[in-house]
């Protein structure tokens, strides 16, 4: 199932995608879609309903972020090979974490904001896992049970803030739109191979990251195993596993960073495509 | 007013603290003590209830931590002098933040876990703040109007995962139990200097930190306002403003680490006082 939410910014209704692309609306069924309705029995239930019978939704809603309610946003630094060679670093033996406030969830064509006096803000498609069930000290074999689904994520970043303004990263990383999350939930039976999905965004047109999650460092199951030894995850948690080469930061001769009225596009194969316009947060 | 929430774990109810410290139940006026509840409307509305008429809790039940539904944890590190030098580093000029999972969060008398074979957890009291309105871009002068309150915290850290596990610091923080806080949110009315309050923590009744907020590199002001210009605070957000000297890793000629079956008692003056025994996680 693709489920996703939609509808003006926090009046969101739970919805699902049906085979012809059509939002059908599950508010009938379940109030919203958070970490309290993507356990295994409610996402059965929903797949028991014929999606041709559920209310169509007429025109075309703003979509919101794919999960309301997320506790925390963990994020997997330098998980590419060709991304950490790109900004002059080597991966990690171990998984390098960091946090993102989750604050900065928008929908996935929200306008993106350019903090005042940035200079640096960059991009970073990236698959997000969405945690289905309580993990702690869960072993690699059955991390995949402790997942719902997987989104698309841009972890926008600005590039001054995270590493030259006293530490740590998160302070470049939780800009309030730094997050947008969807267009879908896509529910993990819908992903046969995770690890072998392209994955690529443009900056007005021009594509600047075009990878493949094959290239991930660290893959899936260990990243939930090894974060659920360090801290206890919950329904609705995200994982940003990390994203390919192909930043502003690490474009050569001269980086290049966001400014107000770019657009991104972006996309996960299987998980659909966003796309923002920045905005000044002079307003 | 002092605020608490009471009663076993996931379901506790609100109370608040009287004049002879006898817990009066809120719950026929509030439903919990969160981010929808520490308004100045609803704080006002409490602070006209006569505690002498509101019903009398019997017994002595469990204090949960004082807030629920915390959205975000943020840390101010190496925010004391005198605790920068203890550990071989300077303060840095603008405030250094981490994260820390909100899901760590206990009540400031529950057990804290060891994690399986962690060999450095160390202890951290620390002032914190608890944001009562919504900030982004406030300046240092009007920082004060999105406090809601103060309430005690143990920062507790596993120093070799914080330091030595592939980084950031958050996953040395983020262990179940690892952020007691309460017993009380704190009105900030009631803390006439939130810059001049004794702080200390005892472990197996030796005082190890004895420090003063007055010794706080970067002050309360500062640091909502700083903060705010990075990420968003919204209510019911925790800010720890960092720890004085005197923890376990610092202590010479060798460290001091915690093992099952301590006993950790800290406070700061005005805030009350935690008391938690370490327990294993293999349980």
């Amino acid at each position: 199932m693709k489920l996703l939410r939609y509808g003006p910014v926090g009046q969101e209704k739970p919805g699902l995608l049906d085979s012809e692309n059509n939002i059908r609306d599950l508010s009938l069924i379940i109030s919203d879609i958070n970490g309290s309705t993507i356990d295994d029995a409610t996402l059965t239930r929903l797949r028991s309903h014929d999606p041709q019978r559920l209310p169509l939704v007429k025109g075309v809603p703003r979509i919101g972020p794919c999960i309301n309610g997320v506790n925390k946003i963990i994020c997997i630094g330098l998980n590419y090979h060709d991304h950490a060679t790109e900004v002059g670093a080597k991966p990690t033996p171990e998984p390098r974490i960091f946090m993102k406030a989750n604050s900065s969830i928008c929908g996935p064509n929200d306008n993106v904001e350019i903090p005042r006096g940035s200079q640096k803000t960059d991009w970073e498609v990236e698959l997000a896992i969405v945690i289905g069930k309580k993990a702690k000290y869960v072993d690699e074999t059955s991390a995949i049970d402790h997942i719902a689904g997987y989104c698309l994520a841009n972890d926008v970043s600005e590039r001054d803030y995270q590493m030259h303004r006293s530490g740590q990263w998160v302070k470049g990383k939780s800009h309030d739109t730094f997050c947008p999350i969807g267009p879908w939930l896509v529910t993990k039976d819908e992903i046969k191979d995770p690890h072998n999905l392209k994955i690529w965004l443009e900056v007005d047109g021009v594509r600047h990251q075009n990878g493949t999650t094959g290239n991930l460092v660290h893959k899936i199951p260990t990243i939930v195993s090894h974060l659920s030894h360090f801290m206890t995850l919950v329904p609705g948690d995200l994982i940003l596993t990390g994203t390919p080469a192909g930043v502003g930061m690490g474009i050569k001769p001269e980086p290049i960073f966001l400014k107000p009225g770019m657009i991104m596009e972006l996309g996960v194969e299987g998980l659909g495509i966003q796309k923002q316009m920045t905005i000044s947060s002079d307003y």
